[in-house]
């Protein structure tokens, strides 16, 4: 998608976020918000939020010196996440509907994203998501396509989410589907990267790849020639958080979104309220009858 | 006081409310948030919130060609204010100490500043002033000075909020203190200028005259020469909002701030709560032994 002009004032909030994370004195923070100011005044305005956010980080590496300034932050993440796990995992075992409990708890852990809202409520967010009528969404639709499919590629967010995404991951095992789990190339803002899959034993349970780029959403164009020719073949695609939908919305894919909205452009782009968890067909979802053959030659 | 950085994602934002607030178009938006980016690019360390102001709504009245945006957001202030104004003037009259009950009105109008906030809520802040421990503040000091003084000059902040600063107006002249009014020199955000002024009836009541500059607060170095030499020779000085804050909080002199905090920047500096009113000394105040001789002696 196209950042919206209410995202500019937030690409700088971002920035000071980082620049802070990455322990830079007051004199650098001022000079990467000048930096981060030069690159908005020369912003296309097409260019899309993830471009700018993997511009973002790169200027706050590149001036701070600190190759990974959420490391301490992801790792708390994903300890804090691993530490609810076995509750999380009998409750979704437990539920009426495991593949419903199991989205919406994954939904509710992209709530752990330091870029639109550093500081969030995970467990008021698992609250929500576990009220909300998660189901109401694309969930039948999603439930179907599973039925038709042996595979799915998993498009992951941030560090600690892939805990609450480990949940999902175990109901699709469950239904006899292969995932391939899409991380970050490298570290940027709190994304997932394959180190962080592995502490939270994902890579047992998937096939984990690298986007072999370091923005903090899948730009396909900056991608490597792996994860955009699965992209390319996949019959059914999951991409996890507002990243993801920011840089895949517009793609003609049979994709779906599964997120937390966290900001009023994104909520306002999914007709939902601030904080709502959303499974949601992309827009560019091929229609019925293209999709079924094409998924089962696949 | 100079920006802090959590000012630059709020310098776009206020832009981004101003040029919406002339009506330009999403290009032209654009155009605006580009051209304040690269002002923020260039932006000085040591320069202060209202300098920033100042350049940002000149450049939407250049580019949008609109002289004063906020026009109709200003009369529609002054319209709201005066509705309520005779119901509030009794409730002064008959409150048990009239002066701080005008001074917590007069602090509770500030919250009409589409500065910092544009969706604010005046009834909301009117009961919230009215509540607060208001005299807890500087207001014994304040009260003092009023004894032993004749003239005060009055630093306006905004339309609307005017109407709150006749409450206290008034019972300055009930004190036997002549009082000069100080206005913005033209149009600037939903500034208070000489026709707001009129409009609400303060030129009845006070001598009223303008900075002869366009800043959203006070700045001095850019300020008409009456002005300046009215605050250097002035015995009393009241500075009213948050943008005259901004301006003087670093100026020696016998000055003190009325204003809601309406920011975490401005809020921290004052010791106080988001949305707290507050009547504040100057930090460079005149120590008092040299204040009185030569409060007596202007």
């Amino acid at each position: 998608m196209r950042a919206e002009l209410d995202c500019y004032p937030c690409f700088m909030r971002q920035a000071l976020d980082a620049a802070r994370m990455a322990a830079a004195d007051e004199r650098l923070q001022h000079r990467i918000l000048q930096r981060v100011a030069a690159l908005i005044a020369a912003f296309h305005e097409d260019a899309g939020p993830i471009e700018m956010g993997r511009e973002i980080h790169a200027i706050v590496r590149e001036l701070t010196g600190n190759a990974d300034p959420y490391r301490a932050a992801k790792a708390a993440s994903n300890q804090q996440a691993l530490a609810l796990y076995p509750a999380l995992r009998r409750y979704v075992h437990d539920a009426a509907d495991p593949l419903r409990a199991a989205a919406a708890l994954a939904a509710a852990g992209n709530v752990i994203d330091y870029g639109p809202n550093p500081r969030f409520d995970l467990p008021l967010a698992i609250k929500e998501a576990l009220a909300a009528d998660f189901g109401g969404d694309d969930l039948p639709l999603f439930r179907d396509l599973l039925a038709s499919n042996r595979q799915l590629l998993y498009i992951a967010d941030n560090a600690g989410e892939i805990v609450f995404d480990r949940l999902l991951l175990e109901q699709l095992r469950e239904r006899g589907i292969a995932v391939t789990f899409v991380v970050r190339g490298g570290p940027v803002l709190n994304d997932a990267t394959v180190d962080d899959a592995r502490a939270v034993g994902i890579t047992k349970l998937a096939e984990v790849i690298s986007s072999e780029d370091r923005s903090p959403g899948l730009l396909l164009q900056h991608a490597g020639a792996v994860v955009r020719e699965r992209f390319d073949r996949a019959s059914l695609i999951l991409a996890k958080g507002q990243g993801n939908y920011e840089s895949l919305s517009e793609e003609r894919a049979p994709l779906f979104f599964l997120l937390k909205a966290k900001c009023p452009v994104i909520a306002r782009r999914l007709g939902v309220a601030v904080g709502a968890t959303v499974l949601r067909a992309a827009a560019g979802f091929p229609p019925l009858e293209q999709r079924t053959p094409s998924a089962g030659a696949r």
